[in-house]
């Protein structure tokens, strides 16, 4: 039976992803695995290096200043990297999920963050609007996709301070005018590759402005020296990576699978608000095309409806346990057959009940 | 043809263990791919559990207080974790090469480094002994095996302080009184699976001893307390390492594979030592078992030597730029057999010489 796998991340990848990927682990290079060959090989930083500049050119990012890094440690570090780099005396960030609220807590060890907006009291189901971004501050950072929660940001501020933004959960899933952005920031494991690599893509001229002694690992213009190779870099997750991102410029690119992403929302949030059995958990302006979040109206019916679901061969719906009830992750590499799928479970329960 | 592949790292990995890991790449659990499971699914909280009590079995450092993580970030991100997590104000390092160096230069930006012993101004050729680690400081920091030179510690001090070691070129590959260390870290890229993680086992106790804020991603505690599991681990590097540490373990643990590993040793620097046209780059007292470093005492021969190798299926001894000639490797999964095919090019070479 065909699995429909709607895991957060790490989730699925595309079909022939996954089979380059294995052929490789088998033989990569003349006979030698893609996990024995040395880093410094030819064949890898060819790999390393069509991965940073495919990442650039699907952005829009190319020979507009800035540079991409494939590092490791997850967005998780990235919080700390983006203050240790940027913050001097104060930054303003936008609280709209639990991943924001990590990166404002991580910063804080550096210096004094200001909440420029938070939607933390209503439990993240909308995002803050309206707010304004201090001249005199180092960086605005904000989260485009708030995984857990399902919201999306919609449009983003012209910020007159370099703008971060965390884009773990939505990169290269719709268009943006990525060129608004002076640093953005992804864990592979969504939308490019398996766990174990994050994607950074930063404008070079914002490095450099402050006072502190930055650790080599933890720096970006270290690792922008080094070509991202500073250090052994994590090969198999950059390989796979690589490959994800080949597989979406030759699909037509962000555009081509922003449709898709549009198509598989809009079907989802249409049962979602059309089946009287379910309720979508964040407002509708603010819902996110990768993470649909809902509840079942009726506690009663769980049962019946996570059965049915598993003899459908859908996986990984379960919600975060701070939102609790559904949550379907509709990444780049989930077929719309799958959303499909989902929604037919969906209405049957409808059905029936 | 056979590759024979003494690559300083990434290197070789059992041929079993590439074929199981290719074959998780496909179909993991039910259908499903293990890039594509969630890191937070029983299989693979499974595989974790199983990799870290592997590694502590495999030490002899079972029920002993300590812990084993699996980590991002290489043992570069080490360096620096390290002297977060434990200096307070002072630390002695031990010099041995460049690994060891840049040690010493990360923790410099948080405290004060006190080199114990050095052995840079011979360019590394020898381990430094007979020096005196002072009870005051906080740690002693050594590395056990110095892969760009081929040295390697052949005893340890018995430390007043705790003693720290990178092990990333040699664990798992020789016996050793494990329990007189308090804190082992190594990148997993030699003896333990693919580049993406690095082992860190810690006896516990030592932690929690200084004043400054740990940001969550460096801190030890914080992970220990999550399982290993703070963010989303590198999934596929643990996943392999597991597969490796269960070779080894059938294979008869670290004392089965010591005696392979020094046959290995013995065979090469015999070589080395008879040939008159090689001569060895390290003091015969501190031998790496795992790198052998030599060169040419005849630069001419160097284009016939070369091609001989590379005709043999030979792959990956050149040596590193700051000693020159050649180095082979010779990790756990390196069979006897390749070490045979660079001894009989070396000692054709002799003959048509
Ligand atoms: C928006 C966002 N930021 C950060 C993270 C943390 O990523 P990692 O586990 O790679 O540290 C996640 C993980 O799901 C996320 O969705
Ligand atoms: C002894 C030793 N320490 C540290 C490192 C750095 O490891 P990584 O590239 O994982 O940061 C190496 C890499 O070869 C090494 O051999
Ligand atoms: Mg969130
Ligand atoms: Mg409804
Ligand atoms: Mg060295
Ligand atoms: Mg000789």
């Amino acid at each position: 039976m065909k699995k429909h796998n709607f895991s957060a991340g790490p989730c699925v990848l595309p079909k022939s992803v996954m089979e380059q990927a294995a052929a490789a682990v088998l033989n990569f290079d003349d006979g030698l695995s893609l996990l024995e060959i040395s880093h410094r090989s030819k064949p890898f930083v060819d790999v390393m290096e069509n991965a940073r500049s495919l990442a650039l050119e699907l952005l829009g990012l190319e020979g507009k200043g800035y540079k991409a890094l494939f590092l490791q440690g997850g967005a998780s570090t990235q919080f700390l990297m983006v203050a240790l780099n940027l913050l001097e005396k104060r930054a303003g960030y936008l609280n709209t999920g639990t991943w924001a609220d990590k990166a404002i807590k991580e910063a804080k060890i550096y210096d004094d963050i200001y909440e420029i907006g938070s939607s933390k009291s209503a439990n993240y189901n909308y995002i803050p609007k309206g707010y304004d971004i201090p001249e005199d501050y180092d960086y605005f950072h904000c989260t485009s996709n708030n995984t857990i929660f399902g919201t999306q940001m919609k449009s983003f501020p012209n910020s007159p301070i370099p703008m971060v933004c965390d884009m773990s959960s939505d990169i290269f899933s719709r268009q943006l005018d990525f060129s608004k952005f002076d640093l953005i920031y992804a864990g592979a494991q969504k939308n490019m590759g398996p766990a174990g690599t994050t994607l950074v893509v930063i404008k070079e001229d914002i490095l450099g402005k402050v006072s502190r002694k930055i650790p080599s690992m933890m720096n970006y213009k270290e690792h922008i020296s080094k070509g991202s190779m500073f250090n052994t870099p994590p090969v198999f997750a950059v390989y796979v990576s690589m490959l994800t991102l080949e597989w979406l410029k030759n699909l037509g690119g962000i555009k081509a699978i922003e449709k898709e992403n549009e198509k598989k929302a809009r079907l989802i949030y249409s049962e979602i608000d059309l089946n009287p059995l379910f309720k979508g958990y964040s407002v509708k302006e603010d819902r996110s095309i990768m993470n649909a979040t809902f509840t079942l109206e009726n506690e009663n019916l769980k049962e019946t409806f996570e059965s049915m679901v598993k003899e459908a061969g859908i996986n990984g719906i379960n919600g975060h346990r701070s939102v609790g009830g559904y949550r379907a992750s509709m990444y780049n590499a989930l077929s719309l057959d799958s959303v499909k799928a989902l929604v037919e479970v969906m209405s049957e329960l409808e059905s029936k009940a």
